[in-house]
C-alpha cells in the first residue's frame, strides 16, 4: 500500500522528486498539504479543492479529538468518507496544538517568536503524556503516545505521526536534551502501538528533535533512523529566524536516512520552501495560504511585482484592500488559471473585502490553493531539468 | 429584447406559466429571484448558482451606491461582469433600504411586525425625493427618482424598478394614500427618466400600492396599468399577518394588467409563495434562503418529516444544529440532488457547525439555493399537469 520511491536527484543539491504512494493515491513530491485543521478547508470544499488540483491534505487530531471526537469520525467511516476528500490525507499526533495553543498563533513557539511560557490549557507534562483542558468545554484530557495512536487509527488517515514534546525555543540546551530524550521514548511507545494493529492502511512518521543543537540533531536523527518509520518529519523548534532555520534544516536533514520521505512541520513560506526543497524536504505543511486569504491576500509570483517594475522583495502576496485596486480590472494574476482568475477582477475582490462578503474568503482561497498547487509543480519542473535558480528567480524574485 | 409570454394558464387558480425574455436569457416562470445584496450572493459565487440552475439574480441599488459606487460598476463594465454573473438580473429602487434599514431586518417593517418608526438614517422625504446617511460613512445623500433610474442605468441590471416610497404598515389611511400619490408621481418622474435614454437594455416596473385598503389597491393598479411598465411590482404594506397578506396579494392581483409579469416583493416563504402563484404572481424575492443557511437552516419538503412519521407543520427547514444529527450518516434530504446532499452528511454539517467553519454557510447556501430552484420547477411542472394542490401537499404539507 505505501510505498515512497525517488525518482530523480538534483545533481545540484539535495532536491529530489518523488512518488509518495498511499491508500488513496499517489502524492508527487516536493509536495503542499493543506491544512483542514477541524476536518475542513476553511473556505473551500474537498471538490474544489481537487478542482485547483490538491493532492493531499491533513487534519488535525487535537481539534478532532475535542469535536466530534474520534468515535464520531470513525462511526462515519473515518476522515475520508466523513468529510468526503478521497484522497491521500495526514494526521498530526496532537501534540503540537496542546504544547502551543493558547499562545495565539500555535506556530509562534516553535518558530520562537514568543516566549517559553506554556499554554494555561496545559496542565501535566510526565512520562506517561501530557494532561490538558478542552479549550470547548474545559474538560481534562490526557494524551498519550498510545492514545494518539489509537485517535489517529480511528480518524484513519494514510500518514500518521508519532507524539512528541514541542519543545519551546526559549529553553537551553539541557532541557531540549531531555525533552528529546522523552520523545524519543514517546516515539517508541508509539511505534509499538501502532504495530500493535497491522492492517497496513496507515504508515507512521517519526519525528526528529534536538532543537538548535547540531550534536542533538545528529543524535535524534540517528536514533529515528533506526526505527521502521516510513517516513520522518523534521520537529522541535526551528531557531529563532530565517537563517537560524535554513541552518537548523540543514543540520537536521544531513544525518536523516535519505531513502525516506521527510516532512517539514508548519513551513509554507514561497522561499522556505524553496529552501526546504535545496535540503532533500519531500512535504510542507502551513495554515499560510488560507489564512491569508482570509484577510484578504492572494499569493502572487514575485515576477508579478517585476513585470510591473516594482520591487518584489518580501512581497509573496497582493492585498486586495488595497485602494489601487478600486478600479483594476485585471484578474489577481493574469498567469494563474484558478477559478477565481478566471471569473473575478481586482475591483470586484477589493469591493467584496470592502462589503464584508462572505465568497471573498472562499474566492481568495481558490487562489492561494491554486497559486500553492501551481508553485509546487513549478519546482518539480524545475528539479526534474535542473533550472531551480530560474524557477526561484520567478517566484521569489 | 423584452418580452412577456404567458405559456399557460391554469383552469383552477389565476396561476400561470411565462417566459420572461431579457438582453441576458429567459426566464421561466413562476420563478425565485436570489438576493446578490451588495453584488454578491452570501456563500456562492455566480459559477455555484448556475451549477444550481439558478435562473435570475437581483441586488441592491442602495448598497451598491454607497459601495462601491455606480460609477466603479459602469466603468467595469455593468454588474454582470463586474460580479460574473452572465443571467438575467433585477435591482431594486434603493427606496426599500432608505425607508427600513436602521429596523434590524429590513423586511420587518413593511410586513407590519413593528412600530412605524422610521430608521435614524433616514433624514427627510418630500416631493423631490429622500435625503439619508450613508451607514458606511456618515455622508448625506438624496435619492429621487430620477437618480434612482439613472443609478440602475449604470449598474446595468436587465429588470429595474421605480423609486416608491415604502409606507410603514402602522399609518393611517390617510396617510397611505398621500403615500400612494407620492409613489404615484415619483413613478412617472421614473419612467421619464427611463424613456430619456432609450437603449432597450432595460425594462422597467411600476409598482402597485395601496396598502390594507381595497380601494386604494383598486386605484393604484389603475394607474400603474395606464403607463407603459414592462412588468408590475406589488408594493406597500402587505398587511400584519399571513392571513392579512393573502387578502392583500389578492385585492392587489385582481385589478392588475393580466398580461404583463409580476413580481411580489420580498416574499419567499414556502407557503407564500404556492398561494402567490394562485394569484398570479410570476416572481418571488427573498433572503431568506440564503440567509437561513448561513444560521444552519436547510430548506426541506414537508414530506422529509412525514416520511419520518413527524408532524410537518411549520417546519419548512431542518436546523443541523440539532444534536440529534451528530452520528446521521444521511445527507439532508435524500431526494435532493445538490452538491451538499452528494457529498456530505448531516453529521458532518453538524460538526462543521458546531466547529464553526466557514464552508457549512457555504454548503447549506448551496442547499437552499437548489432547493429553491427545485421547488419553482416543480411549482411549474405542477401548474401543466394541473396538479398544484397535490405538490403543495408534498411541498407545504
Amino acid at each position: 500500500m505505501f510505498n515512497f520511491e525517488i525518482t530523480y536527484r538534483s545533481p545540484a543539491s539535495k532536491a529530489r522528486l518523488g512518488m509518495l504512494s498511499t491508500p488513496h493515491g499517489i502524492v508527487e513530491t516536493p509536495a503542499f498539504i493543506f491544512c483542514a485543521t477541524k476536518a475542513a478547508i476553511k473556505g473551500a470544499t474537498p471538490q474544489h479543492m481537487r478542482q485547483e488540483k490538491t493532492q493531499i491534505i491533513l487534519s488535525n487530531t487535537y481539534h478532532l479529538m475535542l469535536q466530534p471526537g474520534p468515535e464520531i469520525v470513525e462511526h462515519m467511516g473515518g476522515l475520508h468518507t466523513f468529510m468526503g476528500w478521497e484522497g491521500p490525507m495526514l494526521t498530526d499526533s496532537g501534540g503540537f496544538q496542546i504544547f502551543s495553543l493558547g499562545h495565539g498563533s500555535v506556530a509562534e513557539e516553535v518558530k520562537g517568536r514568543r516566549g517559553s511560557t506554556r499554554p494555561k490549557s496545559l496542565l501535566t507534562i510526565n512520562e506517561e503524556g501530557a494532561t490538558f483542558k478542552s479549550y470547548i468545554d474545559g474538560k481534562r484530557h490526557t494524551l498519550t503516545p498510545e492514545k494518539s495512536i489509537q485517535v489517529q487509527r480511528s480518524l484513519g488517515a494514510d500518514l500518521i505521526v508519532v507524539l512528541d514534546e514541542c519543545t519551546p525555543f526559549h529553553v537551553d540546551k539541557a532541557y531540549t536534551e531531555q525533552s528529546m530524550h522523552l520523545s524519543h521514548r514517546w516515539a517508541e511507545r508509539s511505534l509499538r502501538e501502532f504495530q500493535s494493529v497491522p492492517e497496513g492502511m496507515q504508515a507512521l512518521y517519526g519525528i526528529t528533535q534536538g532543537g538548535v543543537y547540531p550534536d542533538l540533531r545528529r543524535q535524534s536523527a540517528d536514533f529515528v533512523n533506526s526505527l521502521p518509520f516510513f517516513g520522518h518529519a523534521v520537529g522541535g523548534s526551528l531557531g529563532a529566524d530565517k537563517t537560524q532555520m535554513a541552518e537548523v534544516v540543514e543540520m537536521a536533514m544531513e544525518p536523516l536516512d535519505p531513502e525516506r520521505p521527510v516532512h517539514l512541520l508548519g513551513v509554507g513560506g514561497v522561499s522556505d520552501i524553496f529552501y526546504g526543497v535545496t535540503q532533500g524536504i519531500d512535504t510542507f505543511d502551513c495554515v499560510h495560504p488560507t489564512r491569508l486569504a482570509r484577510h484578504g491576500g492572494a499569493l502572487v509570483p514575485a515576477n508579478l511585482w517585476k513585470s510591473l517594475g516594482e520591487d518584489p522583495r518580501g512581497r509573496e502576496h497582493m492585498n486586495l484592500r488595497n485602494a489601487r485596486f478600486r478600479a483594476d480590472p485585471r484578474p489577481i494574476d493574469e498567469t494563474c488559471g484558478c477559478q477565481t482568475c478566471q471569473t473575478f477582477s481586482r475591483s470586484y475582490l477589493h469591493h467584496l473585502l470592502k462589503a464584508g462578503e462572505l465568497i471573498v474568503m472562499h474566492a481568495l482561497t481558490i487562489h492561494n490553493v491554486h497559486f500553492m498547487n501551481r508553485l509546487l509543480t513549478a519546482i518539480r519542473e524545475a528539479i526534474a531539468k535542473d533550472q531551480l535558480e530560474d524557477a526561484k528567480k520567478y517566484w521569489v524574485g
